[in-house]
């Protein structure tokens, strides 16, 4: 993809609400536009090209998550589970992993589970979500790949913002981490980007 | 799409958990098909084939419709925009229009909410849903359309229980539906399906 459509799109369009807090309402977590989708999936292929044949999975969490693992799995011609956000009765079911999820934003904590039919041993997964800040979501994706025997391939994420300490903490423990877009700054309510080789 | 196709996957994984509920978690509501989500997508496109151009928008509900919604908006080349299960923040926000919609399953109403920037009288709007039972959230993204003076151009369900009275209703009303596969009895833990011309 012209990673820098995704840059632009942010620029213009993305709302920084507070000092954590990137709203991107307009073309991700609540209008979706499908054009910017197909790109993005077709980045994750490309940054991913090497294990496209291998993956077996694409892992997201519902429901903002949903749009671009399916984009991406497209490329990849695997199916994509979404883990659903935990009802009480769904994660008293013993047929699902359950995982807690801390929010930062709401300071509460969530469960998300996965029906255990869904992963096993036998699967390698590419773990996909819009967002990388603290880290949660993704670890508790993980947790859901642990308790299944699964195989991490690798974690692709739309935005990530770098100047909280989720990414770095999961590069720290050897995952591989793909951010399409990577902010480095939103203070003063400008968005700032940090590019990598 | 081959229409057979669906109705080869609802009968040999889908469950029937109780004689109003059929679980599609294999291939729709839990784990994604993508090769079979891009054929849904494409068969609403065909259906709705005097749409394309003239629709704006693609509105469903989160979290199941996403998926679907994406896949038929690919062939529209327009948005989606999928309303939000309220939390009580949203929803106090004026910047939203919200619906109610009863859960004949859960015995509970929630909330659904689109933020007000997303519909306007412009809009010329392509409902897409994964079921259709009791019509209750086909009715709240109605509402939702009414509040925004946007014009519904119809709605495409995946998955349609005949047997239960929301696509007669909402035909009834002169709206146009065009259902995937239309379920016309589960007794006894078995689908039977209903062929239209």
């Amino acid at each position: 993809m012209d990673l820098q459509l995704l840059e632009e799109r942010i620029q213009s369009e993305a709302m920084v609400v507070s000092p954590d807090v990137l709203r991107v309402d307009m073309f991700l977590n609540h209008q979706i536009d499908t054009t910017l989708l197909d790109a993005i999936g077709a980045e994750f292929a490309r940054l991913f090209a090497d294990e496209v044949g291998r993956v077996t999975k694409i892992l997201t969490v519902e429901a903002s998550g949903i749009a671009v693992a399916c984009a991406a799995a497209r490329y990849f011609s695997v199916p994509v589970v979404f883990a659903k956000k935990g009802s009480s009765n769904r994660t008293l079911d013993q047929q699902v992993y359950c995982a807690p999820i801390y929010s930062f934003t709401k300071e509460t904590t969530s469960t998300v589970s996965v029906a255990r039919r869904f992963l096993s041993a036998d699967d390698r997964v590419l773990v996909i979500d819009d967002f990388l800040a603290n880290g949660a979501a993704a670890r508790g994706m993980l947790s859901l790949l642990e308790q299944a025997d699964a195989t991490l391939a690798g974690i692709g994420i739309v935005i990530e913002k770098a100047f909280q300490p989720g990414g770095l903490a999961l590069r720290a423990q050897g995952l591989r981490i793909a951010s399409l877009a990577v902010i480095s700054s939103m203070e003063g309510g400008t968005v700032e980007f940090a590019h990598y080789d």
